[in-house]
Order: structure tokens, then C-alpha cells, then sequence
């Protein structure tokens, strides 16, 4: 990239995210591609945001009392375990701040949300990306004993592979003097319930990531947060009270409550989609198509007779966007496809049916 | 403050934001004291940002077209010109990293608006904070030739003063290697068009930053935007692609374009502002207090025979909140108070009237 002659030095190697190609609104496409829910927020969301909205003219609450009382109760914390953040980018953003100095560094896969890479460039942190195995699972003695600030997303992104609680407390267990971020911004749709929650009184290095863009289908309200011990949660605050003491606008924690409030919503939303995708891992097998096990809201598939990049230009063709990564070359020939609705699903699982047949 | 061993040795030393006191929604009280508008925003804004509280579940605009589209052209300027922010917070969050470097350092008055101070600790840089004059202008010649990054409130803030245009153009041709960023969180409700906007593509080390939580009433909604040559939003793009992609949700995005739309609501609320500020200006003079000559939505004001934490404590009690700085010494005699209604002006002076009767 090129700057200007004012440009800080520090930041002159800066690998900035690129959103290019992923936001696009246009009506005529089936977006499978950015992990989104295809379903509108409750409700109750709706309603309170724009009720939220008449009393704009009004700061918000710096600390997210109500909403970080609600989340609390029902993730059986307290609030002091509790910090929001401007989407789950932004806690992330915080934790690299507060916790991967020059020594420490920091520790990723090679194959997982890109957004890392892109933070760790730009703390100037030094990092490693351990290669997922051949099965593109992670390995564990990366981890353990590495001394590093690691950064594991469970389910991972793009494989939808998830990692055992007694895995991640091996990790936790072996890195006492480091954090360890368990970034869960897809565990709402694991099989089992295996949020690392639970664990954040045990270990005072541990800090879950969540967000509600995925299953509380607020992806545009932009609201994540971090659940640790409260001793972690106050370093983290005071990276944001100085960077960003408003956060959160008041709609978003007026909807983000009610999403909360309206489980029944939550949970048959997560079952339409376990359903969306139990119906599409099963068509695509039945195609011929390798699959990792996901437990996230997308599938991670390829087809030996076809190239990633020719499924997802023919997939586009018929106005179907799914997500194709060029690099690394071993995931080359896979697409990731977001879990819509059923009736997405089937016409996804039609549409690569007759681009299987075409190129066969 | 005290952190936990994994904190980053780099942040020992911040000094973060303190929104203790500021935030409080007791509704009893008449709320004076953070330079919010009293009143509501547009109604298109708030039909706008409900609509959009329907598709929260795609993600926001991470470029928000559509509104820098609508601000440049109300700017008079190009959508390369403008960049938006989390709230002005986050665009000056983004010009500390971008511009302000080890060497470089930066300048910025020793009683202007807070949050400089603690972003110039976070990022590390070597600051100066020229005094004031006995009269509460900015001198000058600390700010010409300086050879930093400056930050300049404009009109200040607590003090309402308005440097002139010419003033601020001898700051930026007298520094043509550092960038000068003029904040115009107050600008509309200045008595001339003063704003620097006009200036961006005359000088390529210029940036003027505005907000939408003062003129626009929409505090709650978390908006601010820079408007400077295109190298330079360029240069602020990489930073805030590094750290916070999606960083404008997507009713914030739709409320600020129904604001934009509501031309006659906006300047309806600046006069009645204007009219209120002038009967306070009018009433406090005739009570015996010293004031600034303020070009904001708050007034700056002390008298010789109440001291300013007393008047605070005093209103305060009368279920009025308005602003005291204890520090510096200076301004310790001064209580800031924010333009609301008519209504609410005339019970803060009736208020004012009996302390001081009780007080004689």
C-alpha cells in the first residue's frame, strides 16, 4: 500500500481486512457467503430498537448496564465478566491491546477468520499460524506449552471443526502466564452444548469471544463481547475506555436485549438451521463432495471433479454467492457455503447438481 | 490503576476516559451536562433507522455508501473526502495512529475537550498542551510552525470560542509536514459559517471532524466523520480497515441519512438552540456572571460570589446537572452548561437566581 508523507512509520506494513466483494446488497442473489442468518431478529429486537431510536439524541450507556445484566443472567455470570464490544472485531481489537506485548506474541492457525493475521500485522505483534493437519484439524501441542497469546475460534472458520472443552483446557491448563481468547462466534450452532463459558472462574487466563451476528441475527447492529474473569475484563475495559468509553449505540443494546428475551425465537432458529444443514451435508455427500464435520452455520466442501474456483464463478452465474479462498493452496479446491434457509438449501443443492452434471 | 500480570507492559500507564457521572438517566433531572440536543432526532431518522432494525441480521455497509454519498453532497464535497467513525471518538482514535508518530508528537490545548489527553497517553506520544491566555483563547503561536500533530476543538470546548478561518489556515500553511485536525464537534451552532470543510482540498495536511450527537441529536446513535483531502481519508482507511471493519451499524448508517434528509427540522433546532443560548447569556450577565463569548450548545460561565463546585452542588440538588472541572485551577470558578429548550433555560436560571439570593 502507499501513503501519504504524514503517515506513521509503525503502521507502514499494515495488511488492512478487505471487504471487497463480500457486501453486496443486490436483490437478485442468494447470499451463502458471509455466514449471516437468513432470518430477521426477533422481534422483540426490532421493537426495541426503534424504540431506542426516538431517544437518540441522548448518549448511550458507556457501560451497557441493562444489556450486560441481561447477558449475564443468562450466561450465568455476572456482570463483571462482561465487556461489549463493537462487534466481536472490536473485542478482538482489545484483546490483542491488552494482552500480546512484543515478548509474548501470539498464536493462530493458518487456516481460520482472517481478521488475525490482520490485528497481529497491525499491533506489530509477533505471531505464529500453526498449519491445521492434514484433516484440517488443529494441533493441539501447537498450543499447549506455547507460550503465546493464542487465539482459537471453536467451531474454527472456514472448517466448522470444533475442539473438545478438555482440549482447550489442556491449552488453558499448560499456558498459565498467557491468555488464551476462545473465539465462539458459532457455538450457538454446535451439536453439543460446548461453550468454554463455564470455564472462565476456573481459569483467570481464559477469555470467550461471542457475537450476535451469527445466530441472534444482528450482524448489522454490530454487538460481541468478551466473558473472563472479572480481573481480565477490567484490563480490557480499560483498553476500551480508552479508545472508545461509547461503544455501543443505544439500538443495538436496546435489540441486542431483545433477541435475548426472546428465546424461543433463538432456539427454533437454531434448529431450522440444523435441520438446513443436515439436509445439505447429506445432498452434497450423496454428490460425491469431501465435507469437514461442521458445526457452525456454514459447510466447508470440495468435489474433486471441480475446481473451488469453477463451483463458486458457476454458483455465481446462477446468482448463488458462496465464499472461495485462492490461499492457502490446500483449501484451494473448497467452498464455503453460509447455511440459509431450507428452501435456499435446496435450491443451493439443485444448482450444483446441474453444474456437477454439466461439467461431468 | 492496577492490571493483571498478562496485561501489555506498553498500556501500564493510560489513563482512561472517566464516564462516571456523566452518564446518568434519572429522569428526574434536567440534563445539562454532556452537550446532548434536548431534542429528539428527525422523524426520519427514526422511521429510517427502524426500517433498517428489520435487516440487522445482514451485515452493515462496511463502507456506509449511501450516507457518505448523501454527506458529501450536503459538504459540498466528494465521497473520497469523507470517512466515518464509531462516534468522532473513533475517527480521532484513527488520526492519533495514523498521524501521530514517536517523532512527531502532538499539540493540543491544556483545557479543550478531554479525550485527547488519554488517546495521546494510549498511543504513546509526546504531547504538549499549550496554555490557554488569561482569556481562554488559544495563543496562536503555540499551534504555528509547531512542527506537531495538532488538534484543535473548533469552536473550543468548555469555552465556546471560535478561532477564525484565516486563524486556522495560518496554523496549516505554517506546517505543511504534520497534519492539523480541526474539531468541529460545535461548529453549526456558531453565529457564521466557519467551518474548515471548505478547506480540505487546499491544504493536503488538513482534517475537519465532525459529529452527529450535538446539531444532529443523535448522541445515542454513535456517529462522526472526517472530511479531509482523499490521501488523507485514504491513509485513515487503512487504519480503520485495520481495526474495525463493519465499524458503522447499519440504523446508525440509515438514522444519519434521515437526518441529512431533514433539512428544516435541523435548522429549526439550531435557532431555537441559538435563541436559548442567548437568553442564558442574557439572564446570566445580568445576574453578575463572567462568560465566554460561546459559539456552542453550552455556555462557560462563573461568578465572583459562588464558587463553581458550590453552583454545581447547588443546581444539583435542584435536580439540574451541569458540568464542573475541578482541574485546571484556572477554570475551577466556571461551571459549563449545555444549551436544552427555552423551558428548561428558564429553569435553570430561576434555579440560579435563588442560589445566588441565598447565597448573598
Amino acid at each position: 500500500m502507499s501513503f501519504t508523507k504524514f503517515f506513521n512509520k509503525k503502521y507502514l506494513n499494515i495488511a488492512p481486512y478487505d471487504t471487497a466483494g463480500e457486501h453486496l446488497e443486490l436483490e437478485r442473489f442468494i447470499k451463502l457467503n458471509t455466514n449471516e442468518s437468513p432470518f430477521a431478529p426477533s422481534p422483540l429486537a426490532i421493537e426495541y430498537a426503534a424504540r431506542a431510536a426516538a431517544n437518540l439524541n441522548l448518549y448511550s450507556d458507556p457501560d451497557c448496564t441493562q444489556l450486560v445484566n441481561k447477558l449475564a443472567a443468562s450466561l450465568e455470570v455476572e456482570p463483571e465478566n462482561i465487556l461489549c464490544g463493537n462487534g466481536s472485531d472490536e473485542i478482538l481489537n482489545f484483546i490483542f491491546a491488552a494482552f500480546c506485548d512484543e515478548t509474548q506474541g501470539a498464536a493462530f492457525p493458518d487456516i481460520t477468520y482472517s481478521f488475525y493475521k490482520v490485528l497481529a500485522e497491525f499491533h506489530g505483534v509477533n505471531y505464529v499460524t500453526p498449519e491445521l493437519d492434514a484433516e484440517f484439524k488443529i494441533n493441539l501441542d501447537d498450543y499447549i506449552y506455547n507460550r503465546r497469546t493464542s487465539f482459537i475460534v471453536n467451531p474454527n472458520a472456514p472448517t466448522g471443526l470444533l475442539l473438545s472443552l478438555d482440549d482447550i483446557e489442556r491449552v488453558l491448563s499448560s499456558n498459565p502466564d498467557n491468555v488464551v481468547a476462545i473465539d465462539e462466534a458459532y457455538i450457538d450452532f454446535a451439536d453439543s452444548s460446548a461453550s468454554a463459558v463455564k470455564l472462565i472462574n476456573k481459569y483467570n487466563n481464559l477469555i470467550v469471544v461471542q457475537t450476535f451476528s451469527k445466530s441472534r441475527s444482528l450482524a448489522g447492529g454490530r454487538l460481541g463481547f468478551a466473558a473472563a474473569h472479572a480481573d481480565l475484563i477490567r484490563d480490557l475495559k480499560a483498553i476500551k475506555n480508552s479508545l472508545a468509553p461509547y461503544n455501543i449505540n443505544s439500538m443495538t443494546q436496546a435489540a441486542a436485549i431483545g433477541a435475548l428475551e426472546d428465546k424461543n425465537y433463538f432456539d427454533n432458529n437454531i434448529n431450522l438451521i440444523k435441520e438446513a444443514r443436515a439436509f445439505t451435508v447429506e445432498s452434497l455427500k450423496s454428490l460425491g463432495f469431501n465435507m469437514t464435520n461442521s458445526q457452525a452455520n456454514f459447510i466447508f466442501a470440495g468435489h474433486e471433479k471441480i475446481s473451488g474456483q469453477k463451483l463458486f464463478d458457476e454458483l455465481r452465474a446462477k446468482n448463488i454467492l458462496v465464499r472461495h479462498f485462492a490461499k492457502p493452496d490446500r483449501i484451494n479446491n473448497f467452498i464455503r457455503v453460509t447455511i440459509g434457509s431450507m428452501s435456499d438449501m435446496k435450491i443451493f443443492v439443485n444448482a450444483v447438481q446441474e453444474i456437477l452434471n454439466k461439467n461431468d
